[in-house]
């Protein structure tokens, strides 16, 4: 299948939109949650509880996979989704955000980032061109170019320096996707590559980014460095500014966010894609989600609390234990307990997902 | 279903027979393997996959689910079966091994111990009937009587001293299953108590407490304090005796049993039940069970080895990933290598018995 996006409905109160996202390996019912399998595995999870749970893309992060098993490694097992036995699409990022993070670990120049690895100390050095080498190995669905995140706060020289980067990296990255051979790896087709907007929380220089990387014409567009600390409301009017900008016939993807009210407030906001790691860190955590927010398992109260996490959810957890049961495992430490909490946790963001698609495309004209 | 056993066919080569173990929860072909779930889970594992591997029966630990979460909360969700949600037979057994390994934190009488929980140092006393009242409470299928475990080495009068007791205790704890109202939790029946035989690696006392307990008449019997630290051998030589005892037509569950070999071996002795950790310890160390033994996923000569665990076998994890996958998985600390790695080993166990049934029901008369 090739890449496709199609808008199937547009909200008259809203920017909200419903659409199909076409890829290699299959169709993404938008707006979606992607899972994270972050080193080629959704935590605590098999390919198969991910598609029980409905899962339709699952986001690995190229970082992770570059350190450890290695780029090399991926591409002589076939890919990513034949490594680790997974047949939906995979969107993958720059590595950028992780790099970025390492703080005194990194070094920037024009060319790209020279990094150590958190692993073993070895030194890397991420390019442009080499970022979209090693997801090509991957045979991600989706890749991202290079670009460079801030922190929150960030000073406007350095945002300003960290957009102008970013601008000229996705630019070599679209020149470098079209004049190599790049092939994904499980088909004979040239990678879906998306740009990717920064600009920090300052109002002009994220509609300069967002019409920056909207010239450049990519097929997605992905908006970077939100959800990293700033108040929800700033996040907000950001994705605002930016989904003025980008063209509104292609899908946007807000980076790592969110929590249940961030997802649904940057849908009306015009977002199409997420991901983020709450469903399953809280799980590990302790934490079931409900529309209520999270509550962990741990407390008194569940003690002997015989009903399930939430009795209308048609999750394997739900269907089969009580909260008592889950608790007394989470207690005891067995594994088993955060295997159960991330099934329902990606459940629940599945289904309010689903609620949110299914509300829009019956939304009265 | 009620309690019964049934003997299709004695190997005409050996001890060896193969059965069909008949429970309130449902049927056990036997020889079997029982994976152990300590804390009312077997670790990394639901009750579907328990399903999915075969698992015909498993084995719950009344120490471990006394302390946590207690014997009384379970009773009120109505029984272990419902609490953890496995409806097939469960085997528990009477704590005795777990408290006398506490060592210095135990007080042993007549009347029975009295010990110190590991997680909160509360004081316990188990006697004979509360050993009952609890897996009563739970609604076990086959419970087990208080009975006193001597470490190895152990000098004669240390085991004859527990020999002693363990018999006085198994005939309390018959005469208290009689006379009192004990009904499972799951049916009206009155529960299913195992003897225990003890006697540490004398062959004198193997053979009396062998003719004590039997004389007593369960309908089915443990041999207890073997695989403590004894070499194979002697293991195998205190099983002959005991085998050669105990009545032909009740069942025989060899406690703490073991590696394959152990077992192997033991069912040629005339055992019919085995539980052991070793297939669930092993995954979560990193070790995956063949014919050949346990070799650790972690090694470097698996690194580019994209073929699964065991070809021939038709476990998920060896149907759907590769040695190098789960090496990778394991090494970057992923608590679904552990998972895989489990399915595997109980698989194989489970394979390996039936193998082992089917041998025997095919061997020329």
């Amino acid at each position: 299948m090739k890449y496709k996006f199609e808008i199937l409905k547009k909200s008259n109160k809203s920017k909200a939109r419903v659409g199909k996202l076409y890829t290699p390996h299959g169709t993404i019912n938008t707006p979606a949650f992607m899972p994270i399998g972050t080193q080629g595995t959704v935590k605590t999870m098999t390919p198969r509880d991910l598609d029980e749970i409905g899962a339709e893309i699952i986001l690995s992060n190229t970082y992770h996979l570059l350190l450890r098993p290695g780029h090399e490694l991926i591409r002589e097992a076939g890919g990513l989704h034949k490594f680790m036995n997974w047949d939906k699409p995979i969107l993958t990022d720059s590595g950028g955000f992780q790099v970025f993070s390492l703080a005194h670990m990194r070094k920037i120049s024009d060319e790209g980032v020279e990094f150590t690895s958190h692993i073993d100390g070895a030194k890397h050095f991420l390019t442009p061109a080499k970022v979209l080498e090693i997801q090509t190995a991957f045979g991600s669905d989706i890749m991202m170019p290079l670009d460079e995140c801030v922190p929150f706060p960030c000073d406007k020289k350095q945002a300003t320096e960290a957009l102008i980067r970013t601008t000229r990296w996705a630019k070599e990255s679209n020149l470098k996707l079209q004049t190599s051979n790049f092939k994904t790896t499980s088909n004979n087709q040239i990678p879906t590559l998306f740009g990717i907007v920064q600009g920090s929380t300052y109002k002009d220089l994220r509609k300069r980014s967002a019409e920056e990387i909207a010239a450049q014409g990519f097929p997605g567009y992905a908006i970077g460095g939100l959800s990293v600390g700033e108040p929800q409301n700033e996040m907000f009017e950001m994705l605002d500014i930016v989904t003025g900008i980008l063209p509104d016939d292609k899908p946007r993807h807000l980076m790592g966010v969110g929590y249940a009210s961030d997802i649904l407030g940057a849908i009306k906001l015009g977002a199409d894609l997420f991901d983020c790691v709450i469903p399953t860190r809280l799980a590990r955590h302790g934490s079931f989600l409900t529309y209520e927010g999270k509550t962990s398992i741990r407390l008194a109260k569940f003690e002997k609390d015989f009903t399930p996490i939430d009795p209308a959810c048609d999750c394997y957890t739900c269907k089969n234990f009580t909260k008592a049961y889950i608790r007394h495992i989470f207690w005891a430490r067995e594994i088993t307990a955060m295997h159960l909490l991330t099934i329902h946790n990606l459940r629940f963001f599945m289904r309010m997902l689903a609620k949110v698609r299914n509300d829009l495309l019956n939304e009265e004209e």
